[in-house]
């Protein structure tokens, strides 16, 4: 047995994190997908590798989040997993709890680590864009468009979202979209309130998608002509908090590790390169 | 952390192995289901509990195989589930490489640890039973069943059967299958060497049956006139050897130990009862 291990999630968009303080794994596109099988592998939505910045980006303090989804590839920032990721440096004495930065490929992330386990990180600018409508099942949702780095579409509705089939992608205006966006179907539940489903593009319905929360906050924000302000967000993986703030969102939320342990060195040899 | 598992998979059918030498772990279908989970917990098919036979059984040497189902239902057998349990007592040295017996709620199991880390089963007698015919998308597909302990329809086929639906359950004689049947689709890829596909009544397509294996092959030598017999099988999920002798039945298949660690006693905890 070798490589170390742990395994969280934030709301159910879970995680192998992979430390790796002297940043000599070599963490290849087959190997990602090995980990993230679900049969073959330990299973999960993507690998979190913990590198020094001072090792990945040759100089800094503190940390690095190497994030790789399922399918090998990069992504930038992952708001679940930055949670997950700052708890795991907490838990294993990286990090003291409180406020710290975590380094990824978007930037510098404050992330502040609560009593309780909760976790705050600072998800960027949230901007509305314009408005326009998904279709799903032959129905038209009207919606508002919101960059949170990504594109998303926000549709509140009086239909209750836990009746919507999202087993198909829901129709776009492609002219407005020609990349794709990811739709959030939302229904308010009460003051400051919201629950929503998401599709998330490329992916299909997921669990949880943490620029969807903070995109669908703005944008209730806007509707009821508020530039600032602040909801909790349920998703079907839990619940979060948004705050949004002149230039700048926040999101919190749970982030639980389940298990800690090492790979087999017979599993990670016989995944070749 | 505190409770050891190991994760392992036998043609990718998936498993938790919890060590409980003192038989003192308080193993609930709630934290069966949380274990199993893909997304909150570690992730599996299903949980296999390693308890001495003297401590579960009251009496005897060895261990126990106290096999649960991802729902916390508890199953008699599981051959995918004994290889990677063998596996285990080998690699804790808990038993020595080459034979020694498994305790099931389906009896004692012999097995055999091979030098290359593969394990032979005895699956018990394998009969045929008579014939009936599968359907699928309109077409009928004529079958011979066959009784492992559990029932199969064994559909032999020049179809191919990569171009195959298994998305729906294939239509069965519901006389002679009151109570559902595994229904195998099968090519013949050579002399001895047999490849299908399988849909598990109340589950649906998987990767690897193991009952469904022996059937399969105890079917193809019923329709060559032969009585006792060996094949490959290709499976999803990898490759087996499954054996028919007179009244007895083998199957041989790889068994890989993927991770061992320790659950968060947090997590653990928050699992209630």
């Amino acid at each position: 047995m070798g490589i170390e291990f742990v395994k969280g999630h934030g709301t159910e968009n879970d995680f192998v994190v992979l430390p790796d303080p002297d940043g000599t794994l070599e963490l290849t596109d087959s190997r990602v997908r090995a980990l993230c099988d679900r049969s073959r592998g330990l299973g999960a939505d993507g690998v979190l590798r913990v590198v020094p910045n001072k090792v990945f980006a040759g100089s800094g303090d503190g940390w690095f989040m190497d994030y790789r989804n399922a399918d090998g590839s990069i992504a930038e920032m992952c708001g679940n997993g930055v949670r997950v990721f700052a708890a795991y440096l907490v838990d294993a004495g990286l990090a003291s709890p409180g406020e710290f930065v975590v380094g990824t490929r978007a930037g510098d992330r404050p992330v502040v680590v609560h009593e309780d386990g909760s976790v705050t990180v600072q998800m960027g600018p949230a901007r509305v864009t314009g408005a326009s409508a998904a279709t799903l099942g032959g129905v038209s949702f009207p919606g508002v468009a919101v960059d949170v780095g990504n594109p998303h579409l926000v549709c509140v509705t009086d239909v209750p979202i836990a009746s919507l089939d999202l087993a198909v992608a829901p129709g776009r205006d492609q002219s407005m979209f020609p990349n794709g966006v990811n739709v959030e179907f939302v229904n308010v539940v009460g003051p400051g309130a919201l629950a929503m489903r998401v599709h998330e593009r490329g992916v299909g319905e997921t669990r949880s998608c943490g620029t969807g929360t903070v995109a669908v906050v703005a944008a209730r924000l806007h509707q009821t002509g508020a530039v600032t302000g602040q909801s909790t967000v349920d998703i079907p993986g839990g619940r979060v908090a948004v705050t949004i703030g002149e230039g700048e969102s926040t999101l919190t939320g749970p982030a639980v590790l389940v298990a800690r342990g090492e790979l087999s060195d017979a599993w990670w040899s016989s995944l070749g390169e």
